[in-house]
């Protein structure tokens, strides 16, 4: 991990991870993503998303090492995450590398239905369960945070024309700051754009990308993901803190009762 | 998992979970320790808090299925935890139905040490570090949230006359609402005493109670603990929630483009 | 004001303070009104709220000191607020005086078009604004936090067959925890159930209310409102406190460089 | 109100707005003041933060319109105030005005005995009080958040020799995300640094700063200030939203029960 600034010229490193599992599926179901993302959906959003001051790399599952080997995942500044069916096949091992990077400062955006992902529910240490149905109802967004960094530019409302639904309650802690709220057809409603802030490291999760939709073809989903892009860039990593201080900044006049007796044993 | 409503008259479950190996270290080290817990720190605190409205049971480590067999642990309404050399030891799977237990309900009150416990960096997402002294110096304690129900009874600053120093930057989510800021004689300060809620389960750290001293021994750590009981007990253990609603509960116009097409097979 | 413990027999003194004005209007409106409030939305709250546990009174804005006079308001220990039209009438003396008794532990609920009042928008700093519109279209409310003691024994979602729309982007701020979240027919959303703490006091606001619909004979309502009645009540109201800490509790070896300087005229 | 976006070329409108008493009084008091600060505060701080980014302007409250008159307030990005003895001189018009230019974007910082400033306490809806005292102890400070843009390049820890105390309990809203912590050689402890955000506006609380030691001359403290002044400028000024919706984006079926009954007259 290296802990030098960003300088203002320095890109965004950015590696979207994809389970990649849908978009390769035989049959017709597999045939209604393929139409809108004949590449895997990583591929379509790294085109969406393309822009100067971006490095943009897709991985997949099914990739070496899970699509994160160090060399790529200690180079990323923000990590797109879109799973779904293969939460469990994600190595513990990752898990633990990846939250250890986020905490570290690198940005993480979870989509869809990587709510249950272990990366989310590690992050978050809640269950993530939400209420959902999959009937193409309509979805509109609401812009509750309008000077947030990742509402700019996005209108007050816009409209998912078919959609799965995600709706409440929505298992995640407290501190989550709203940026959008959703509203269902069918009479739902959902916490859908929110961040969280975990050691050094942003979050946000935003609920829109089911795969047979065409969701991440939709100017104002792309921008929203564009604008946390940015907001989750971090200025810095910061190296792993050691923390013992034996010496303390202060003096100290109270006598140490256990002067003459050997603790260091249990701090090894 | 029961989901009976806890009434006025039922008493609450307390277990107290210890690591349990200072105590019975060999030599000078251990020798010191047993002086103030000749039975170990999680007897100690159960003779400590005993109340009328308390069943306490005291379990450790070394105990069958880590002291923690289903039978015990599904019936603690509050999990008392202190752990320091041996965190590693606790499995995964414990950790695990902890989490899920917590999430249902039953209160967790995290002691010391226990900041670097997996349970604890499991609930908060977080590195949970600090700064840390081990000389004997003072603490001070100050109560930061006076109506809290945790601080009821406690003065509005109390000392520890020696301790291990815990020092900030402590990282931990930002929703910690704060009850207890300490004052250390070695120029540190530290949140000292946090509540988090996640899901439907209420967590407190606290961090008095370094092995070597006689802190739990002192009456006002005591009732800040006793406190916390009464505060983190579950007014119902929720059953896990079936997520699906597959049927709306308002009349959906828009029609559902994949009306014709099997997607069942995603949602397994 | 009193600083004792409220003793588990001690009645809690609720305060119901109403605007009435609309249920005294003349004509079309005013006989709407008067169909479902008779003698005013204040005292049909009461009857509906009426329990063993309680003392409640009814105010309203047009008695003697605004229906607060210190005698009243020092002996209430959840006070609730209903006011629309003339939120501008309410003297700024009166609101420091509420205002002063909710940071020393009273309990503030806060209703419907409160969320305008004078009193909501000094405990929350923000503006409150929200979008809005009447047409008498369907709400549908969603528990959030279903552990939370206001949502106890109310259903995962219910109905208001007609009610104003009340939608986000809605100015509070971002502590307040949501307890329960609306969808509104016409496709709006709202955080309709929201939790703040300030101080010693406890607020909680609750949209539901609209004075054309017969909003406060709903059972689900008026559930929720005595649900908050009881998580609002204080345990105790906390003296002002009196700030200066001449004497240090610790030894200061600093030497104060205006030890010979007279600075007292500055904290007069 | 302006809402254009401000452009990266634009520098930020900074005013300083100080009470501006102390360094004119009379006798070994004001000396002593004058000794650190001969123009005042406001005019001190103002050369230590000139950057080219930056529009300085410095006022006071004995100006024509208390110091801030619309085209100074309204062309101010962010503003910092600094007062003490005269907080009950400003007028509650003026705390209108400046609350909702927060409100709509611009920023606040709040220095040292601004704790109890009207608008401090008008943005937070708390008392704001603290424990204090005045003898010239040592103040130590603790970044509790090291990768936040306003602890940008200052050290863990530094050293205020000689200060006035703030202590806890500080009355403020939960959500304060803490920046700064500071330790007190007289055994206190404080949150000196803490951040809120209210609508469009973000708020920074700083405590150093008392007038009769030269902190402001300090590189740590200038430096810590100079970043939350980049930090609290808006992107935008948010116009005053209107908040009617008359239309619903969704299609209602409902029918309204008020169709033919005049309402308009409530909502004027």
């Amino acid at each position: 991990m290296s802990s030098e600034e960003n300088s203002p010229m320095k890109k965004i490193n950015v590696t979207i991870w994809n389970e990649f599992k849908h978009e390769r599926a035989e049959g017709a179901f597999g045939d209604l993503i393929r139409k809108y993302y004949p590449n895997g959906m990583h591929r379509t959003l790294a085109e969406k998303l393309a822009a100067d001051d971006l490095n943009i790399r897709t991985v997949s599952l099914d990739e070496p090492e899970q699509g994160l080997p160090e060399e790529i995942l200690n180079t990323t500044d923000v990590l797109l995450w879109w799973g779904h069916c293969a939460h469990a096949e994600v190595s513990e091992a990752l898990v633990d590398k990846i939250q250890l990077r986020v905490l570290a400062g690198m940005g993480l955006i979870v989509l869809h239905s990587g709510h249950l992902s272990k990366i989310f529910r590690r992050m978050t240490g809640t269950a993530c369960r939400l209420r959902w149905r999959e009937v193409g109802e309509k979805e509109r967004l609401w812009v509750v945070s309008p000077s947030h960094p990742i509402a700019k530019d996005i209108p007050e409302t816009f409209v998912i024309p078919n959609h799965e639904m995600y709706g409440e309650p929505f298992d995640i802690p407290q501190d989550g700051k709203i940026i959008f709220m959703s509203w269902f057809e069918g009479g739902n409603v959902f916490r859908s754009g929110v961040t969280f802030e975990r050691d050094n490291g942003k979050i946000f999760y935003f609920s829109p990308g089911h795969e047979t939709f065409p969701v991440y073809h939709d100017p104002n989903v792309i921008r929203v993901i564009s604008n946390a892009v940015r907001w989750a860039a971090p200025k810095r990593i910061f190296e792993s803190r050691i923390t013992p201080q034996p010496k303390s900044p202060e003096q100290i006049y109270t006598q140490n009762p256990l002067e003459k007796i050997d603790t260091s044993a249990i701090h090894k």
